[in-house]
């Protein structure tokens, strides 16, 4: 051994995790949630929503499929979203006295609640595996299939948390079936993200078939459901997995979540998620239109989605000092550089680094003729009433 | 695209980080500290015994070096290494408005300290990069060159954390002249364990110089100072870098740590960490010495240096009731096999999975004859009375 005064210690740690999409988890006879192996131990944690409506499931479900469960139930929604519910959550995890290697803990709820038990399961002992099953759209597509755990820490959003994948995610698509038709709209904006900077195939399908999901909550067992689901789900993981812990800072995932943050936080409660990333994607394809990366038809095109979609194109907090705020914020978070996506016609995107105050201004000027327009085009095939006359005085 | 309905994803997260040896880490002329950039700010946190000893020097350092600094200083000690610190650190990380990408935490302190910042650093924003300083023996050897971080919670010693690598890990050998000597002792057990397992050179440095470095606190500047500290990290990293995240569960620098844990809590707060941990030494060289691994001579060696360093090697609560139970909670977190480091002479170890009642029983009783031998021995060199008489009737 040769005496040396410095060292550089350098190592790989491998991950590796399943996302599958499972039909009737809580069904006792399907024991994907318990791997495969009657007679379990497992800790479930849940919230107080999903519990309503699935409680007596679960229970039965762990009743015949586990030979011990305990079933812990959090508060839901955001406010919630905090150290204490992590802490409940460990001392649950402690109390169950748990075999780390044996009986992963599984998360039946929302994106607040599945990344609340994912923190605590990243810190409790360093390691503890969880199972994550998401119960709204916005988990199935977006944060149930990442790696990101979390929760808030003073007025900051997901401020403190880990990345820690769950070691299954099982995607049931007929918890949709109780979702309310907001929330529905609310994952419809990250699908549609996933469509706008690389699926044209799949924004055309938002086109066709936007409006019936959203109707439907994705329960009438169409090709075209599934196919929307597996293609976001398969566009987002092409761009997390080469990039799992963000040290590329030019993330097309991000598109949609330049301005957002500061919109969400700001519209507190009145903005859900995925309608302030649609606001931010509104604006952004309305300053795409402005430098013309997008084209007028293309632009009425996307906007008229949205629409259909039940999102919102423009909220009164996103005005042009909060967003240019929210611009420096990001970009200081990105290092620096705005790295900000914009669309290219659609399914295609870029990043640009030279956004300016102007075209912002223009944007949502851009956003205010868009948005009208969507609406008026939208109304007829609902009340049968004429469609506006296209504004035409408008700057392109 | 083809439309599947599950994915596995896959990745590696690369990880690098830097251990040096410096001289003077407190020096205003080494920027070291501040990673050669003068004119940084930095958020530094240190506990109140560091900060009384150091913080003048602290801040002459900082008002010198740094543009911005702010100095945080926590309460000390195991009972202090909680949730509620690590909420400290996060409040002060936030407080700072401090640029993740160009502002590392520094953590100068002892080994609660310096888990406790790293943990909170760690979940900031999911990666927050720190420097650490550590300041006591058992953070320049052991705590201060791995990759853990954490608190207790409830009962737990260290049940909550991460693993997380400090950017740079800055050994100051100088803060050990104000550490007390049973600190000193402490951290030179874990120095023993590398040289029981793996360095029989180490070991004989540490018979030659242990009673030396002792008392002089590694501070007289002489070559096998250096080799001390230098062989023990090296040994230490050796096994850490294949398996930093543990998925490997025989792991050498776990020898010492099977009865210890219990050992140690049950003890709160009598014994630190390293008399624990060799109090645990000890009996497994007896058991050793039992099953024909170790010789009589060598565990007598042992037993000497042992002594020497100031360590104890037996304590009441370290009764074979005790020691069973310990063993059966170790066995548990070691997925259910006991994967027993048991030193092999000086200097080697084999892993063995079928230690019995027995085989502790007849530790315990060789532990007391030895640990009287080895007091009687080295009796005479300071007292000048003579030598006990090697009792004949002990079973080995």
């Amino acid at each position: 051994m040769t005496i040396a005064e410095n060292w550089t210690v350098k190592s790989q740690q491998d991950v590796a995790y399943s996302v599958e999409i499972v039909k009737d988890v809580l069904d006792v006879s399907n024991l994907a949630l318990v791997d495969g192996e009657s007679g379990a131990r497992r800790l479930i944690v849940t919230d107080n929503r999903v519990n309503d409506l699935y409680g007596d499931r679960i229970r039965a479900y762990a009743q015949t499929n586990m030979a011990e469960h305990r079933l812990l139930v959090l508060p839901d929604g955001e406010l919630n979203k905090n150290w204490q519910a992590v802490e409940t959550v460990l001392e649950a995890i402690d109390n169950f006295k748990l075999d780390r290697r044996r009986e992963p803990v599984i998360a039946i709820g929302g994106g607040v609640l599945t990344d609340v038990v994912g923190f605590a399961c990243s810190i409790y002992r360093r390691n503890t595996p969880f199972v994550r099953v998401p119960t709204t759209l916005m988990g199935i597509v977006d944060a149930g299939v990442g790696i990101k755990t979390g929760a808030n820490f003073k007025t900051g959003k997901n401020k403190i948390g880990t990345y820690f994948p769950a070691v299954g995610n099982l995607l049931d698509m007929s918890f949709l079936g109780t979702l309310d038709k907001r929330h529905i709209s609310n994952g419809l904006a990250e699908i549609l993200k996933i469509a706008l900077i690389k699926d044209e195939r799949l924004f055309s399908l938002l086109e066709e078939h936007g409006e019936t999901v959203l109707a439907s909550h994705f329960q009438e067992g169409t090709d075209y459901e599934i196919e929307i689901i597996a293609r976001s789900i398969a566009g987002m993981l092409e761009e997390l997995e080469p990039n799992l812990w963000e040290h590329k800072l030019e993330r097309l995932v991000d598109y949609g979540h330049t301005f957002s943050p500061n919109i969400e936080m700001k519209a507190l409660p009145e903005l859900l998620h995925g309608e302030a990333v649609n606001v931010d994607m509104a604006l952004t394809t309305a300053i795409g239109l402005h430098r013309g990366l997008v084209n007028r038809d293309q632009a009425e095109t996307i906007f008229g989605v949205m629409h259909q979609m039940g999102l919102p194109v423009s909220h009164p907090v996103a005005d042009q000092r909060l967003l240019l705020q929210a611009l420096a914020d990001t970009t200081r978070h990105r290092d620096g550089k705005q790295r900000l996506p914009l669309p290219v016609g659609i399914g295609n995107a870029v990043f640009v680094n030279d956004l300016t105050e102007a075209d912002i201004s223009a944007g949502l000027k851009l956003v205010a003729v868009l948005g009208a327009k969507a609406a008026s085009a939208i109304a007829p095939q609902v009340a049968g009433s004429e469609a506006a006359p296209v504004a035409s005085e408008e700057p392109v």
